[in-house]
């Protein structure tokens, strides 16, 4: 039987979501030193509304959104419906926080963020993760976003990093690509703290089968609260020291070209694959909020071909792949070989 | 009682494409004067194959992309079978040939041509359309393209363009946006030569509406052959003398930039709301050949807004609504007053 959240449970997630917002953009800003955001409020006419704030032209983001939502409504729609029966007839109430960044040097990563809590009568729950796409990318540094976020996971239960990883490798995938949208991160959805961790369909995943060999967890919604606050927390630490690291590394139009080229691929799996994105737009969502995450610029060219070995070869050769980014000592060894460990 | 299609029927659409294919070819770079199309052939390891072209980086077009395929198989997609019960079961053979041409001029429209014919047992169908997405549209070249094609279509019965230009502007609409891609065209699917022409799903459509005013309507299988004929040659006679009057009108970054801003949402409406498209890359299409109906460049822009009665603004204004294009009186005088009539 799912427990009660706490009374005030709506207050404490808008709370904690409003701020993970404000700690990010302020932070963005200041290491960005050129960029300010600018904060558009608006109001859905179903009921709720929200805060969506971008940053454009700074020095390092091209473009960096940072949308905060809480929405609510007396019917949900059918596909979440179909999802959690449970849910049916009871009015709801959702609120998130989701963000993505565009950086103009393609040594930086493209990132995304999303938090978010759901409440419908006797039902609710969390979901969330963030995930790294890297344009040339180093191995420490798809280390250092994975540690930081396995760590944020691990303060609550030791298990909880077994499953959302390969959750995260899961959901960000273009099957039409046959590739990854990138290194990945967490992911993690319909946590209400009951039965097994993972609560996706492919029972082929690894994540079902970790989450089978872990068997049922229970979790309060005080643990799961946390889980978001420290995984919030955890972005900036896991994403701040990529960018100061890279930050000052040069690139021609020949880098900035296949950053085009592989934004391209963001734009298709939102497009394409992403639920949140669709689910919002065939919904009447607010489309401009929706599509921030949709990158300034972007490329496709026919039957593009990455030069055999070159450095955007190795993209993806490795890094849009699931991999085991820490134990795997022939990955450590090539990247060490190929000057794309460090 | 759906009559059987002619024994060679197959070998007749196949060649009917093909030829299309190459015709249209043929004339682009004979306009283009510099580009190549440059073919690749492919095989489809279930039954069939295609041939793609393209050209890349012409005088004229930044990307053209032709596709001809033929592919065929025993077990029909259940999003197939949904919309045509009597298919199930039976083997089936579908061909199509279809192009998107991306001019770099922003006077000069980008537009899209797809043919397609379909067996599976007892049964056949007929489909496909011609629609011109312009930024900087003249009410001249809208007229004419959409003339072409109503000759085109009036050659094998009057009744045909009243339906087929609403479902045009049906089809290609962003619901999302709130706007249609540009200006229409034609548009027809499932046509057997039996019932009413409209066999979409809409019954308040205008297409639906004008359908029903006509009744069923009985076709023989050669009219619809010839009708594909006929509209796949108007495409030319429609779009070459667009280029040749806009060919040498002058654009600065500002006109290049709206152009790429609304290719943005020719990305959105091929990847969300295409069936085409999505159906392709989630059942296994070929993904290079599927997605040559992408831009080479495009870019979005948050909360992006045209300057009041600005060029730009005339087209969201006007051109991206479904329209009268000939009969409407106060649109030729607004035009003409805008110096947006020729």
């Amino acid at each position: 039987m799912l427990k009660n959240p706490p009374l005030n449970s709506r207050e404490k997630t808008k709370s904690l979501l409003l701020n993970l917002q404000e700690k990010i953009c302020n932070e963005l800003e200041n290491i960005d030193g050129k960029g300010n955001f600018k904060e558009e409020t608006w109001l859905r006419p179903e009921g709720g509304g929200g805060k969506s704030r971008i940053l454009k032209d700074g020095s390092i983001f091209e473009q960096a959104g940072v949308n905060f939502s809480e929405v609510y409504g007396k019917e949900l729609p059918e596909s979440i419906v179909s999802q959690r029966p449970e849910a049916k007839g009871h009015e709801w109430f959702a609120t998130g926080t989701s963000l993505v960044l565009h950086p103009k040097n393609p040594y930086i990563p493209t990132v995304h963020l999303n938090y978010r809590y759901f409440e419908a009568g006797p039902v609710w729950w969390f979901g969330g993760g963030a995930d790294l796409t890297p344009f040339y990318p180093y191995l420490t540094d798809v280390r250092h976003f994975h540690s930081v976020h396995k760590n944020a996971c691990s303060s609550i239960n030791v298990d909880l990093h077994k499953v959302f990883k390969p959750w995260c490798d899961e959901y960000f995938y273009l099957r039409h690509r046959k590739e990854s949208r990138g290194i990945g991160g967490i992911f993690y959805d319909y946590q209400d703290g009951s039965g097994p961790l993972y609560k996706g369909k492919n029972n082929k995943s690894e994540a079902f089968k970790f989450s089978e060999e872990i068997g049922d967890l229970t979790l309060r919604w005080d643990d799961l609260f946390s889980l978001a606050e420290n995984c919030g927390d955890a972005f900036l630490k896991g994403y701040i020291p990529i960018i100061n690291k890279r930050i000052n590394q040069g690139y021609s139009a020949k880098e900035r070209e296949f950053q085009l080229y592989r934004r391209g691929r963001y734009v298709e799996f939102n497009l394409v694959w992403d639920r949140g994105t669709i689910f919002g737009l065939q919904t009447n969502g607010r489309t401009e909020s929706i599509l921030m995450s949709l990158p300034p610029l972007a490329r496709w060219e026919y039957g593009y071909k990455n030069e055999k070995n070159s450095r955007e070869d190795l993209l993806t050769q490795i890094f849009t792949k699931p991999q085991d980014w820490f134990g795997d000592e022939n990955l450590e060894k090539f990247c060490i070989e190929n000057n794309i460990f460090d």
